[in-house]
């Protein structure tokens, strides 16, 4: 039996019923001993109290895109996740809204299991500087802006030049993201435990149109050949500016957000 | 035999080769005693005299994003294109840069014919109020804007609502265009002379995933239904940004673009 | 208000239901003085009635494959169907069983319209020879037969060689059949008021994979190259082996299937 | 350096010149002092060898199909496989005919390495009774037989039943397989080192039309629904026919096919 001392629940910032449940959920557990935190995934002191491990477990209130974000906190500190659908989609999410109670029992109990899933190691370079880093659950996506100009992007495998893209976007996938994105753009479906890592481009111009899958220990480097407005966004985040040079490093992370389970696996 | 008294010569505005060319053409032409023009696509002196139908013919000297361009100056006053490759992909182009002068005397001694390309009437409406116009040759495509959330557009034929599409964008082709952008986002390919209209969404999201071919006299409405910055593009020339509500109606337009052509058809 | 006098009802001869429904729809229209026949679609006393146009119009009871069966029957002889849907899936259906009374007598009372399918005149060729011809509703598809080979065929658009396929089949539709087989096969939809003839290969092998929009007007001629197994279908009736060398023809058919509408135009 | 002393050539039976090529690499074999038997891939003599262990090494004359059937004859007994290319296409192989002396000079002194490719063992079962095995190196294809009716298929994975197919095929590939039938098919692309298994369906109708990529431990089990000729078969071989209730089971194979490699891995 675990023996939990504090948790935190997140709920998506634009949901308002969201700050209801969660205070409903937090006075059930503080009721059970345990110290609980709660607000918005974008409150920085929650942040810091996850960052610096004093949480031993997230309880997710909204859709799949907070359970994402949520993914993006907890991995590195490898703090499960418990999520709670309140939003339209839950591809990630088991649980729904009134069945909160009997989760969290269950939870508490040790009645539940861990699914690890795998995350992809995003890094931006220009030049030989690393501007930015994420571990995404889903997918990092490199991709024209705001102009309808397709994107030129050169893809090498562990540092071997493989092809080059003129496409609207690249995916580049984790099992987990097969049936968002990459799916939409026509990728194969992988099952959420596998670590393979999936290519699929976005309307793709006499380019490989396939989806691509590769082994877990792959490096894949994305370079921006064209220089046209190119953005980068993991997880489906607010993208970010390109310059033509840039290269997106994607390989499997050391990290894995580990969500709560109670169904028998499939 | 035609008696062509002007022309106009237009090159793309950022390939420095054409504006030699396109002198070196003028010199010739103005031998043939046909008063010549020319300078860039931009120029507004020539761009008047076209309106004006001061001009018989106009040549253009670029890829195929020139002659689009140029047929939409071109088209509403019925004037005809001889266009010359000087891009690196010329699918509507068939005269090479050392042909030109053969193309050229077989355009004044009448040995060529004319392809009638149909185009796009395209017309955003805000509220009540139409705030743009244009009639395009490849295609009018809604899509999202920098960020990577796919937009939420309503599509309606002849006043009825057929579906809804949440995808990346949603192309509305000529057969012209049926091997542009449209074929990149797993559209069919029709030959130029149909008139068709194509619709065809890229990276849709449990959408109708397939092209849809409609008779020449359909007219499509596409309602932007989600509030996060969408914009349409006219034959992929700078995005204009769309708000929640608007319209863009696409129907054939009454103009068509006039190619020069000297190959039999085939 | 038509002047009918004589009447078909045509039923799947696999589903036993229909002939005691044919029955009893009969009875109907004999107390209303209309004579009638009624029986399988392979009842060749009816069948010849058909043929010497001594039926006002025929009633379906079956499914889609039934009312393909009766437009090949109908459509030379210029007689309409009423479909009645006893199957498991109808497209081409609006009626159900229990509404098969007031259908008939809107039909009876001309409150009613006819809505004309195209047709595609698909013809056999074994060196000079026409060994076979059949109108078909839905689509004429050259295929692999039982062994797991692709079949070469050789397309020529109005006797000028366009392309060839390596592929399990290649799928000639018209727009009634887009949303069949060739849908399936990764087609584009039509709306089946069009008139235009439409080519989507079934798997291809290093080969154009896009569906191809025709006009109206297309003669499209396929010639089997390879030397194993293939067959010829139309609307999915029984194939017919193909020999290599053979040819075979798919134009639009001068005849089409005439269908009884009761809802308004979409 | 190896110590090879018997070695068998096979060559695709029909093509002719293979024998004779055959000829000329035994003899250059033979004195090296090496045993050598050549003939074609059905010459039984050679399979019985082959199935005793008595060869240590084989070289095909052929195409992919070639190596395909060597690699079922020699796989369970873990005899490697030089492939000389006289096909059309040789995905699978590196030497080219005017290569063969130096493939061969490297391969006896030790010059080369050994690929290993997953294979699928591949069961047919009629009621409790297997009554076909094979391991394949491409792929397991459930399809239709000569009559263009799809087949239904329920699917299931390690005996959870996930899905049923309409369609005229079911393609169960490894990743060497992936760009052969199962990439006509739109199914995604696997390098060869990879031991996924691929499920892609060929032309279905209103059932997942996406390839499904799975671990390597999954068992498949493909049951036969439909009762109009369907048929199996494995790497492309002629086709088996399946009654309705058949099942096809396929999982990763024990064995592996080994090719003699010369290349630096990629």
């Amino acid at each position: 039996m675990p023996n939990y001392q504090s948790a935190a629940i997140l709920g998506h910032p634009e949901i308002i019923e969201t700050a209801r449940e969660a205070a409903r959920i937090a006075d059930y557990l503080e009721g059970k001993g345990i110290r609980t935190v709660h607000g918005s995934l974008n409150d920085d002191t929650i942040r810091k109290e996850i960052w610096a491990k004093k949480i031993d477990f997230v309880i997710t209130l909204g859709g799949d895109g907070t359970v994402l974000r949520a993914g993006h906190l907890c991995a590195p500190v490898d703090i499960p996740i418990l999520a709670i659908n309140m939003g339209s989609l839950g591809f990630l999410i088991e649980v729904s809204p009134e069945e909160w109670k009997e989760a969290v029992d269950r939870l508490l109990a040790g009645d539940c299991w861990f699914e690890e899933r795998m995350m992809l190691q995003t890094s931006l370079w220009r030049g030989e500087k690393k501007f930015y880093q994420l571990d995404v659950l889903n997918d990092a996506v490199i991709a024209r802006g705001e102009n309808l100009r397709p994107v030129h992007l050169r893809v090498s495998l562990d540092g071997l030049e493989v092809t080059t893209y003129v496409a609207d976007a690249l995916v580049v996938s984790t099992p987990t993201g097969s049936t968002a994105y990459a799916l939409a753009a026509g990728g194969p479906i992988l099952p959420p435990n596998l670590r393979n890592i999936l290519l699929v481009p976005v309307a793709p111009h006499l380019s490989i149109d396939r989806g691509i899958v590769l082994a877990e220990g792959s490096m894949v480097s994305v370079t921006v050949l064209s220089d046209h407005g190119s953005v980068v966004s993991g997880d489906g985040q607010e993208s970010i500016p390109l310059h033509q040079g840039d290269r997106v490093d994607v390989c499997a992370s050391k990290f894995v957000t580990k969500l709560v389970r109670f169904q028998e696996v499939g």
